[in-house]
């Protein structure tokens, strides 16, 4: 690799953007995110600031990001805007103060948005790369997310050349839909099926210059999973048990889909030591500890996923071991890893959570109490409407039972009673499939905690008579409750 | 033809559904509905019950139905359950007395939940067809509908030959995916793209008999459309003029969905006389008379619809001058119609309409005040999620301005901020892509009727700072107003 491009630092490289830009930073998660870059422009802005410079600009990413993005660029106060996810402590306070405007959006519908425009005129992509060409061929890191399209999109490109990653050469697959429909077929009809490069093409006279960095995501350890978590994976691989019993999934399984967190890793753990659950793939968004886990048991065969989040320790071990998992495993862009097409046509069965789930089925992932953004949609609603089984899971009850995950109404909806197939908590499993509103109403309170089971029966009791029965006047009197008194238990109807 | 059915009367029909059987009718609304044979079965009912025997069944269609399905059955009290979607007067008011169970559902995957089973076991399929072989080759009529999947998983099948649809044989592209997935690739590129066969091949041993019929559905005229309407559809143009301008819509154009009813007619009506849309296909659901007046005045190239629903005069007509429409035209399956990959692989442009929207894009398609069905979701969620562009239109005001369909919250959710991009009344056009929701408050606010303009402010001023902005004591309060008052306007935070 001999680079055509000059050598910058990263205060040099930040110099370039100007206080108004609209600027994309390659990752999805952590996961191949720009690292240095970001922290220089952080550094810029808190510089300009002082000299009462107005510095802020339109931030971009895959989904959420590397902490120095969200939170060096935030604590620098230097965001106007914020698409399509994040999940910063920092970040999440500016949000919800008012202070960044933030738009959540499908994962798989944002390169679309991209490629229309609609998100401003992309000034800058900042690409993380493990290596890269002077023709313009980039080798990403440990995830695709929307790298293509920014680079199709923005007038200039900044590498950040990461050789750490340089094991995940070869793993990529690139692929970038035209710029109007009608798009071609995406001819995968497995997930571990190629359509792509493993490169990424871009024009080379975008490219401002190189900053040379060496490092890992150093990404956190997760929270041991705790009895709760387990039992929920119980109550989910119990439910996949019998729906293998009457046909309703095939004896060969189906490739699988799982969310982001611990619960997610509860639920493939418990899948893993199950002899009832066969081998199976993955076609997911994110790959974390848990899939390799189950791919050295020999439980998953292959990993088609957006990006790689595993914690620091673990991913070092990957490397170390990397033959074994490199044919394994491709990484793909997020309108791939989370299209509808594919999603609908592989049959996946996907498992996501949720914050809080109604009577009749609909789901909250986002705000707490319809106001406080958590994180954003993220690929739930890509997975949850267009998978073949799609199981929500969350615990009853949150704050030592002083609120419940089961509602009358939800603050915030993010899938409708129309997207939703199966809620799982530690105390059952809703199926509310071709269920009427009554029907679901009675599946959702037998899952909810006990404490609440006659509260939520006494709201349905008070409520109008309807397709679906709701009193509009106490449909939140729950959240009423609790900012009232500290527990939702207090409710009155 | 030549049957080796037995030739049955309607009541032979009938005769052979016991109570608690789970009933497929053919039809995509009233287009390609069996007649005759539901009426029987509504006098069989009325007869049973008459002798206090119980009489009543679990009612699936592919969408809405005609008058003899919904009508007669509920007249009977002949329906315990009903899936995926209704649009009769007297269904509404069993539904909302709790006296039917009712499952909405996308209409893009009503299919696979029959083939998986949890519909219930499938008994009598009940087929409309314009012809018919002795080894089960079937001639479907005005719609295809779910008719394919249902002939798959029923127990037994009985045809209603009428003649009347004759002119149709050939214009059916009937595809019926696996039974599992994965799937195979849809291979639609284009509206014309044919995957199919003209005509439905089904067990000729589950077919009990055949009755003979011949009639039209017989559907009333469309109201006349009113200035409102014509408002609406004159801004919905001047959006797609300026999107073409800006580059975001090709100049080629884009393939159109449009919804069922005046305000859908009232919109392809102004798009035909505006000189600035070229000639462009259709990919829809329902293909309705201002689609055919397209067509013949050279708008409107090709059609791809799952069902032709066009007034009773308009049917003759066509029929007598069907030479210059049969090779435009296919019709296609529901699953097909309204499948996320071929909505999202051509692009489509989708127009639908709301019932109320709230400030920050949620919208409510299906209950009034949050409890009453209207009809259901029907395909909307299909084409508002995966088109290239959505449009959802409605009036900013009902009943006389005493109910805004611009609201704090919207008493149910359908479609949510996620999946909402344009939404268009006889004020304004409000453009939420890549906003933040206290910008797509503004937006929204703008098309209000101004009556609630100040209303929807004070409601913002009032609520808890947040990502999005609500005070959950409030929230409902324009509709607590109105069943006080008769007034939404009198509302007082």
């Amino acid at each position: 690799m001999a680079s055509e491009f000059p050598i910058l630092s990263a205060d040099e490289a930040a110099a370039f953007i100007p206080n108004g830009a609209w600027v994309a930073c390659s990752g999805f998660t952590s996961a191949g995110s720009v690292k240095n870059i970001p922290l220089a422009l952080a550094r810029r802005a808190t510089e300009l600031h002082q000299k009462n410079q107005a510095f802020s600009i339109y931030l971009l990413t895959g989904a959420s990001s590397y902490e120095a993005v969200d939170g060096a660029l935030m604590q620098a106060q230097a965001v106007t805007y914020r698409a399509p996810y994040q999940s910063h402590p920092a970040m999440r306070i500016a949000i919800n103060q008012g202070n960044v405007a933030y738009r959540e959006e499908h994962l798989s519908h944002f390169p679309q948005s991209i490629r229309s425009g609609i998100m401003g005129p992309l000034d800058y992509a900042l690409v993380e790369v493990a290596d890269y060409t002077p023709d313009g061929r980039l080798t990403l890191t440990a995830s695709v997310g929307a790298t293509p399209t920014f680079c199709q999109c923005a007038k200039h490109i900044i590498l950040e050349h990461n050789p750490y990653h340089a094991p995940l050469k070869g793993v990529h697959d690139i692929y970038e839909p035209n710029r109007y429909p009608p798009y071609d077929i995406i001819r995968i009809t497995k997930p571990n099926d190629r359509i792509g490069t493993t490169q990424l093409t871009v024009d080379p006279r975008k490219i401002l210059g190189v900053v040379e960095t060496y490092q890992s995501e150093q990404n956190p350890e997760f929270k041991h999973i705790d009895t709760v978590y387990q039992h929920i994976g119980e109550r989910v691989v119990e439910f996949l048990q019998q729906e293998m019993r009457v046909g309703r999934i095939p004896q060969s399984f189906l490739p699988v889909q799982s969310g982001v967190g611990n619960l997610a890793n509860a639920i493939l753990k418990v899948m893993g030591t199950n002899p009832a659950i066969p081998t199976f793939q993955v076609y997911t968004e994110i790959a974390q500890d848990a899939m390799f886990d189950l791919m050295k048991q020999g439980k998953i065969s292959f990993i088609s996923t957006c990006g790689i989040y595993v914690t620091d320790g673990y991913q070092k071990e990957l490397y170390s071991n990397w033959s074994c998992y490199q044919n394994r495993l491709i990484l793909r862009p997020q309108e791939i890893s989370n299209h509808p097409e594919v999603i609908r046509r592989l049959g996946l069965l996907s498992f996501n959570s949720a914050l809080e789930v109604d009577l009749f089925g609909n789901v909250n992932s986002t705000h707490v109490q319809g106001t406080q953004a958590v994180n954003g949609i993220g690929g739930s609603g890509d997975f949850a409407r267009n998978s073949f089984l799609s199981v929500f899971t969350l615990q009853s009850t949150a704050k030592s039972g002083t609120i419940s995950n089961i509602v009358p109404f939800c603050s915030h909806i993010d899938h409708t009673e129309h997207d939703t197939q199966i809620i799982v908590t530690e105390y059952g499993c809703a199926d509310l499939r071709g269920k009427s509103p009554e029907q679901r109403a009675e599946a959702m309170i037998a899952c909810a905690h006990p404490d609440y089971r006659p509260i939520l029966q006494s709201y349905l009791k008070q409520a109008q008579q309807g397709h679906i029965s709701h009193n509009l006047s106490n449909a939140f009197a729950l959240y009423q409750a609790y900012q009232a008194t500290g527990d939702m238990r207090n409710v009155n109807f």
